[in-house]
Parts: C-alpha cells; sequence; structure tokens
C-alpha cells in the first residue's frame, strides 16, 4: 500500500464500500461524539469525513491534535446510515473507519481560521498566506486563476499564435510608468531594467518574422497599490500579429476572451451569465465619451447619454445658469432616468445631493408627465423646447431626464457618473452578464493643459489614421490612432494598437508632440534600427489576466486573484521581502545607501531610525 | 481582397493555380533573368516565388529594393514549367506572377545574411538579432523551444499538475548563487531579490494544499556566463507534488521528459533517435562515480569503469608505481577498450600523452592478445592477475584495459575522462539516441576540503535518508538523503529531492552543519512556520527547459536556443542593457553610486572613464 493514500480525499463513493484505503490531508474539522471522534479530512481534492472510537489508541492521538495538523489514516471505507449522508459532499455517502493513523506534520495553534470564512485583517493573511490559501474560496481562486490561463493559452494556439518567452532583464521600456531597476555587478553604475511590458520585444518579433506571438507575459511597475491593481508585478495576455488590419486584430482576440468568459463565467454564480458574442460593439472613442462619460463604458448599464445642448440654446428657453456655461463653449448632457414619476422627492434630492458632493452645482431634471414638465427648471423650458428633449433622449411619460452643464470634458465626467448612479439607484445594470466592447478612433495627439503643447494622447508609437499625409496635413488634434481599447463591464483589460512600422511616419509623428529627431534615435534606437531594416504592419493588444480573473470571480480586489502578492506597501510579509541587504553586497553592485535623514522623533527616546517606513499614498 | 494578404508564403499549391493571390513578406533572394525579376518572398510559413517581368513598373520598383525589404503583390497563381519544378519547396510547383507591387517597409542595406548561414560574429548577430532571428536555423530553434515548451504544459496538465506564476519580485533565496537585487523605492534601503529558483514558493504552494505545482519558471543568477547557461536568466520546469515517494516523483516527470524526446526527437534529425522508455535507469551516486567517474554519465557510452584495486594490491603483483599509492588509500580503476590489439602503438601513445596533458602521470594499459597481456604494465601483472584482471573487467582476447591510480576522488574524474576519451577515440558513442538516468542517494553531507568541517553536500532542505533517527546515530558522511539528479547524455537537465518537511529533523540536519537554530530561523523563518502549522511530505524537481531544447536542436551553445539572450557580458546589445540611469531615479532609490577608480590608463591621452569594463572569466 502507498506509504501516504490509495485514494484523495475527494475520490471516495458509495462503491468503495467494504474496501481497506488509506487517506492522507490535513485536519479540517474534529466533532468529538464522547465515544467516537469525527475527523474531516481535507486535501486539494475534497474532503472525506473519518471517524476513530476510543477504543483504538488513534483516538488519544486525533483527540489531542490540533487543527491542520497532517496526517495520514487507514481504515475501512463504510457506507453511511440514510439519516448521516451529506448529500452536499461528494463523498457524503461514505465514511472511513480509522484502523491506523500517521502523524506527518502537527501543527501548532493556527493564527487563522481555515475552516470558516472568518474576517482576519490582510496583514495576518499574508504573513500566513500558506494557511490563508488552505480557505475554499480563495484556493479556488487561484485554481481558477490557473484555469483560465491554461485556457487563454489553449485557446491563442488554437488561433495560430506561439508563445514566446521575452527578456525580464532589459532597458528602460518607454511604457512612461516607473520601472524596477537591477544593478549591474559587472558594468559598474549601470543597470537593467524589469520590462514594464514585453513591447519593444513582441515588436521586434513580428520584425523577426515570427508572424503571431502570445505571452502570459509578467510586468513591472514600480507604482503604488490600487484595488484593481497589485504592486509590483502583474501578468497580461500579450500578443501581437504581423500583416493585419484592426479589424484582424479584434477578429483574432475576440473568440478567446469570448471562450474565456463562456468556460469560466458560471464560476461561483447561480446560472451561466449572458455573455456578448463576438463580434463585440466597437464605439469611438468620441461616441464613448459623449454617452458614456468615459472611455470604458459598462454596457450592462443600459441608460446613454445625450447631448441636448442645443435645447438650452433655443431662444425660448431661459435657464440662465445653463445658458451661461454654454455661452463659454459649454455643452448640456442629460440622462434619462426611467419611469421615476412616483418616486418621492427623496429620490431627487439625493441625486441632486450627490451631485453637489461630486462639486457639481447639482442634477438639474425635468419629471415628463402626460400634463407635461415638472420640476424646478421645468418652467425654463417651454413646451415645444420640451418636446425636442423628448425625441433627443427618447422619453416617455413618467421619464424624468436629468441634466449637466460644464465645458465638454467635465461635463462628460460627471454625466458619466450620473448614468452609473442613476442606473444603480434605478436598479438598471444586469446582473449576470459580461459586456464586451472595443473603443476605437482614439485621438492620436491631445492638448496639455498646463503647457497647451500639443502632446500624445496615448501611445507614441501607434499609427496615425492616414499616415503620413494625415501627420503633414491635418490639425493634430484632429487625427486618430489606430489604437483601441477592450472593455468589458466598465473594466479596461487592455489597450492595444496598429503600431508604426514606419521611420519616416514615427520622426514626422514624435516632431509634433515637440520630439527631435536625436530624442527618437537616444530613445528609440533599437526599435528604429529594426524598423530600417524590414518591418512587417503590425499591431496588438495585451489583456489583463489579472483583472479578466478579478471578473470572472467576482472578487474587488486583486489579492485574491493571486497566489503570493504584495500587501499594498509592496512588502512580502512572509519571506520578508524587500529586506536589507550586506554593505558587501552593495560594494560589489558599485553602491552606496544614501538614506533620508531620520525625522525628528517626537520623544527623544523613542528608538531613531527604527521607525516605521514612510507612509505610501 | 485583404489589404495583405490572402496567402501566406507557405500555403499556394498546384491547385491554386489561376487563381489571384496576394502574399506579403520579406525579399529572401532576387535573381535578375534579364527581361524577368525572379523573387524569393519569404514570411514566417515559408517561401513563395513570385516573378515580374520589364513590362509592369513593379519591375523597377524591384530591382531597386534590398534583400530584406517587405513588400506585398498580388498576381496571378501560375504552375511552374516541369523543368523548374522544385520538390525542396512545398510552394515550389507555382509561381506568382507578380501585377502589383507595394512597398510595406523599404530596408537599408543589411549588416548580416539572412538568406544562407554565413559566418557572423555574436556581437553583430546580437545587436541586430531581429535580423538573425529571420535565418532558418534559429528562426526553428526559437519555434522548436515554443513547441517543446507547450508540449511540456500540455503534458504536466495531463499528469494532473496545474500551473501557478510564483513572486518575481522576491526575498533572496537559498540556492547559494549570487542574486539580482532590485532596490525598493519605498523601503529606503531594503531590496528584493529575482528567484533564483521559486523554490520556497513551490514548497509553499504544497503547505497550502495545492498538491500539484508546476511552472515554467524564469529563474535568475547573477553568474557569470558558460556554454551551457546564458547570463542572467534562464527557465526551469518547475513542478513540485505532495504526498509522494521518490518513486512517485520519477514516475510522474518520466511520462513528460519522454513523451517531449519522443515528440520533438527528429527535429532537424534525418531519422527518429533511440530514446529511453519509462522506467529510466536508476543509478547510485557511489555507482556513478565508480562506473562514470561522475554523477552525469552518458550512457550513450557503452563503457563502464571497474575497480582492479585488488588486482594491484595482490602479492604476486609487482607493480611498484600504483603500490604506493595504494598504500596511502589509493585505487586503481580500469576502462576496457575492446577489439583494439590490431591498433598501432600511436593509439596507445596517444592516450597516455592526453592523460599526461590532465597532469596524470599517464595511462598505464595491458592489451590481452591469446597468447597472453602485453604493453607496458603487462610484464609486472602474472597471468593468474591478469585473468582475475580479465574477469572484473569483462575482457576478451584483442581487448585493452587502460588503468587510473590515485586517490578515490581524482581518480575516479580522470577515470570518467579516459572512458569519454576512449569511447571517442573508438567511435563507440551512440548517434542517434537520448539516455536517461536517474542519479539517486546522494550524501547529505561532505567534508569541507579546507576546514575539514562536515557541511551540506547538495540541497540542505533535502530529507536525509532515515529521517532524525539517522541524523542522531549515524556518521553524518555516511547519511544518504532522497536527492536525486535527472540526466540525458551526459548533461544534467535538473536536481530535485523530498524535501525535509519536518522541523524538528530540519533543526537537526542544519545543527550537523554547523548552524544554530537561530540562523535557521533567521535566514528561513518563513518556510519553518510554514513547517510548523501542517505540511505534508512533499517532493519535486525542475528540468532545465534550456537545456532540453539545447539537446534536442544540437545546439552547443544556449543563445541559439533563447530569442533575445544577453551576450557573454550580460550586454543587451540591441536594446542597450545595462544603461546609466539619471541621478534623480538614484535618489528615489535611496542610493548613490560608488563606482571603481578609473584604472591608471597606460597612454595617458587615451579617454579615462570610457574604457571597456572590467572583463569577465
Amino acid at each position: 500500500m502507498h506509504p501516504y493514500r490509495t485514494h484523495t480525499c475527494g475520490q471516495l463513493r458509495e462503491e468503495n464500500a467494504g474496501e481497506i484505503a488509506r487517506l492522507s490531508g490535513w485536519i479540517n474539522r474534529k466533532r468529538d461524539h464522547g465515544q467516537l471522534l469525527f475527523i474531516d479530512l481535507r486535501d486539494h481534492y475534497g474532503l472525506t469525513q473519518c471517524v476513530v472510537d476510543t477504543s483504538n489508541p488513534a483516538f488519544e492521538v486525533a483527540n489531542r491534535l490540533k487543527l491542520e495538523s497532517v496526517i495520514t489514516v487507514t481504515g475501512k471505507v463504510v457506507k453511511r446510515t440514510a439519516e448521516t449522508i451529506n448529500d452536499k459532499l461528494p463523498t457524503g455517502r461514505i465514511e472511513l473507519q480509522i484502523q491506523e493513523l500517521t502523524i506527518q506534520s502537527e501543527a501548532e495553534q493556527i493564527p487563522l481560521q481555515v475552516n470558516q470564512d472568518a474576517d482576519t485583517g490582510e496583514d495576518v493573511r499574508l504573513r500566513y498566506r500558506f494557511l490563508d490559501l488552505r480557505r475554499d474560496r480563495i484556493h479556488e481562486n487561484i485554481m481558477l486563476r490557473s484555469r483560465v490561463i491554461a485556457s487563454a493559452r489553449r485557446r491563442m494556439i488554437e488561433q495560430g499564435f506561439t508563445e514566446f518567452q521575452t527578456p525580464i532583464l532589459t532597458a528602460s521600456s518607454p511604457e512612461g510608468a516607473r520601472d524596477y531597476l537591477v544593478p549591474s555587478r559587472n558594468h559598474p553604475g549601470k543597470f537593467y531594467a524589469l520590462p514594464q511590458a514585453p513591447q519593444q520585444f513582441k515588436q521586434l518579433l513580428m520584425v523577426a518574422g515570427f508572424d503571431r506571438y502570445f505571452q502570459i507575459a509578467p510586468c513591472f511597475r514600480d507604482e503604488d497599490a490600487r484595488a484593481d491593481r497589485s504592486p509590483g508585478e502583474f501578468y497580461q495576455l500579450d500578443f501581437e500579429m504581423s500583416y493585419v488590419t484592426q479589424e484582424d486584430v479584434f477578429a483574432a482576440v475576440e473568440p478567446v476572451l469570448f471562450g474565456i468568459f463562456d468556460e469560466f463565467g458560471a464560476f461561483r454564480r447561480e446560472s451561466k451569465p449572458v455573455i456578448d458574442q463576438p463580434p463585440f460593439r466597437r464605439i469611438s472613442f468620441a461616441e464613448s465619451m459623449l454617452k458614456y462619460g468615459n472611455d470604458k463604458p459598462d454596457l450592462r448599464n443600459p441608460l446613454v447619454i445625450t447631448d441636448v445642448t442645443e435645447v438650452f440654446k433655443r431662444e425660448d428657453v431661459e435657464f440662465r445658469a445653463f445658458k451661461q456655461t454654454l455661452e463659454k463653449g459649454g455643452v448640456v448632457r442629460a440622462i434619462r432616468a426611467p419611469k421615476v414619476s412616483d418616486r418621492p422627492r427623496s429620490f431627487f434630492d439625493k441625486l441632486n445631493d450627490w451631485a453637489r458632493g461630486l462639486g457639481a452645482p447639482g442634477l438639474g431634471y425635468i419629471v415628463m408627465e402626460a400634463a407635461g414638465g415638472k420640476g424646478p427648471i421645468a418652467k425654463f423650458v417651454p413646451e415645444a423646447a420640451q418636446a425636442r428633449l423628448r425625441d433627443l433622449a427618447g422619453l416617455d411619460d413618467g421619464d424624468a431626464i436629468f441634466f449637466v452643464c460644464d465645458q465638454p470634458a467635465p461635463a462628460a465626467k460627471l454625466a458619466g457618473l450620473a448614468r452609473t448612479r442613476i442606473g444603480e439607484e434605478l436598479d438598471l445594470i444586469e446582473k449576470n452578464a459580461f459586456r464586451f466592447c472595443w473603443i476605437v478612433d482614439f485621438p492620436m495627439y491631445e492638448l496639455d493643459e498646463e503647457t497647451n503643447k500639443v502632446i500624445f494622447s496615448h501611445n507614441p508609437f501607434s499609427m496615425p489614421q492616414g499616415g503620413l499625409k494625415a501627420l503633414e496635413e491635418m490639425n493634430p488634434l484632429d487625427i486618430k490612432a489606430y489604437q483601441y481599447d477592450i472593455v468589458c463591464n466598465g473594466v479596461e483589460l487592455s489597450s492595444g494598437a496598429i503600431r508604426n512600422h514606419l521611420p519616416e511616419v514615427m520622426y514626422k509623428a514624435f516632431e509634433i508632440a515637440g520630439y527631435p529627431p536625436e530624442e527618437l534615435e537616444a530613445r528609440f534606437g533599437g526599435m528604429l534600427s529594426a524598423f530600417k531594416l524590414g518591418a512587417p504592419p503590425h499591431g496588438g493588444s495585451a489583456p489583463g489576466i489579472d483583472r479578466i480573473v478579478m471578473l470572472l470571480a467576482d472578487e474587488p480586489n486583486i489579492r485574491e486573484v493571486i497566489a503570493f502578492p504584495l500587501n499594498q506597501r509592496a512588502e512580502d510579509l512572509l519571506m520578508q521581502a524587500p529586506a536589507a541587504v550586506d554593505t558587501a553586497r552593495l560594494r560589489e553592485l558599485h553602491l552606496k545607501l544614501d538614506l533620508p535623514k531620520p525625522k525628528v522623533a517626537a520623544q527623544p527616546a523613542a528608538g531613531a531610525g527604527s521607525g516605521p517606513a514612510p507612509a505610501q499614498g
């Protein structure tokens, strides 16, 4: 018999009754029934009830052992009596009658509960992550993550992609966030950087003729933590294709994303969600900003924003507060709130207060009733203008319309927030759905608000629509890029682009943003030299793995879908990283510490220099 | 029609004749036949011959374009005439008659040849790696690597393993090589380390109850380059299993390794190689040192080493040179050289010279002939002793036997080298075979040659055979560990072990090697705390991906199987890493440079400070 197990803890069934089996696992729970001790033995695969009576010396041993100790038990598999069957458990029709018990690892008192969802602080959870990971919910999340990644790989290979590894010790990348640096021992004063993304290498793979690249790629950014971004490292389903248009890129990745959400959408949900079939909707950046107030619309919310500026510009509309803003280039954006005429005044007041809380003057509104509009603004908007509002925003009797009036950018933003807020208040947001869209036609350039200079809007390496001709002839602010985002339920999974592979177009594009050729060459010489030696048209994207898993697992915090995340202060409390290193190691790396001066302690006696590290934003 | 291609360059066949097709690719080669210009157009998928005549304006364009320019051509697919068919090319029965030609990317003069295997220096190859990777041989190597990794993943998943990502920004690991460090911005004076291997995390995953882990894991060691080890980063097929014996580990990974070599063994070979079927041979460390002279035997070589000390200890054998060494604890090891009696004297002299070149006094030998032994030593070894030699080493008439006499360790080493040398000289080494074995029963401890103290032989975290009892009762130098290597054709693919998961055994094991409990706790506190809260017995290994691909591709240098390797000086010549960074960045990281003083230049005028970095070993 195998020294540890003949079966896993999830394997035994009624048909095994009568067999002698051996199981190994963790003591998940114990129940002492006087003469009998029940042990729920747990491993990765499941849970089996084991039982030992006082006549067996193992009783005393089991009684003494703490929860989470690891044991091996051998005994007969017996059917449970009808009244003790547990149909929630795949092994719930049998139990194992312990004959022998061997201790593999005796546990001390555990510092966090494994067998129930207790409210444990994050620090304790991360310091004892190996215990935390034994808990059902997070154990399942991590398995989901692994299965999602394996599925993504399989689907990408089915689409003709090949996975390549790109360097992790490399040079600073142009993504614009802060790199992690790695000092070189053999090149004094020089540093490697960890890649923010394998952007340049994947483009070089295309230039090298590999045609369809993908990688479950680790990416590194020295940025502060957010709920949806772990500090340090994160993973992308990075891909790139040669000889493709934007639509080819969409067609390649849509079946992969749909397939993943279709395969895993029902995870921890009561029923299978509605998932958008490819092709996903394409929405231009301009349309998205207008209709949804941002460039990552949550399409589970059926409400859309309408521009009703024309109505408040009418001579018969005399609403001064808006007119004054319109004269200065402002706009009026409106959100329909369906069937709210029977809502109490407090509904409207609450929305107003919410808007004021965001610094807006409030949310003006009109409630459309058969007898005419009602509400604080209605009297300034005569019937004909109200009729136009009804047309523009598709209003029915009983609907209200809320207004935001400001300069275009802040108006779009507030209208977007109001759309979400109203959708939530009215419970309009689809509960069990994954709604995808591509945001396309991003502007290539924008004005820097501070300097009023033309700068790149997003990725400077995207191909401008219209190519060199557009760059030479158009107003830069009117030029669109072949740049796109994929959005699911209001979460941006990824940016992507058809790349600019033409050196002359690149020189011109950078010139417009104020970069002389020398700077382009100094910073991106490797890429430029590659593009001068035969580069195919190419493009790609890089959906975030962690975010996809968060959506599927319905977890709001990224640390719930990563096995060993750093905490919010970018520390590993278990392995104690980061840590001080020997001076000899630093000398070998040609470095000296240059520490901030210790703060003057309020109480001189409090150990100087051993205080906590500076707090982070 | 698609703007870039209706087909790839490897796709068109006779049955497409008559169709209008569009192809995009690189100009691999041009042949000017006066009225006609032939272009071999190449993409990732293959090569298609395209032709244009002088009547078409595309002729002049094509004529002007340099090799490796990227073009799109549209035209009719036509069958080649019988005499121009090229059956070596899958597309060799057709050609494309160019009607339209579009330039996608005009190449400048290329600095290295793509369409032939020219002898280009490594620096140029790495600086223009995107061109180098277009060459058939390396392009195929990199695709092989990708396919091997995908196959390994599939096979591991079939074996019930799950892939997990472990942190890359982490703490110093206990592997003992030099870590790469990453300074922390938010924790002044502290550093992350890049993992030398995910050893601790994979063990923590087992403690967390995941049962079967694997990962195609990037590993980082700040070590100098070797032919079989790239500086910087390398990849392992890292895996770990719970509730297993050593034999369970072997049984899990053998089908994966066999499967990979079976699937890809024929790569670039004329015929499919012979591959050892599981179960692979198990050879104890002691047996391997004796029979093969090292712990990574190349089993393609049929020769084995025999200990013949007893023969030279006999009273009737009077060979003083050996006797003196034997009196000081030496041994005599012997290698049979089959059927060499008809070899000229120079054969034996050459081997003798070779051994002297290694610092040995030479290789004594006896040639066994029906009439009795011949050769310089024969006269010291009477007939009865020769008969014993024949028995021990399995000698037939016509065979020779070569002797090495020294202390056991150097004798084993020289005998191992002689075994290889004789096998090569006699052309005995199998040409087209992959021969696997496990080396098992490594000693847990050894004596440090300098201090004469007991130290760990290999991995201090392996489980000693016999557990605590062995540690308490046995001579440490006699204790074996559940530690094993997997070897293929003399290449060590990986070490592995059943781990020590018992804190009390760990304290004792470290005590024997001179580490007090405090030091164990300070250095490996995270692991110890995990083992005190319920740890399963577990073990694993981590075969090196790069080495597997090198074996399959029959490439002697690891840089031939990595898309973007660092050079031997750990530089990326294309992306220019490592590089200097701004002082502001260093200040943010709380660091100052501490550069070595510039060497005094022999010629004062030669720019100080800009000289090459120090040479490496």
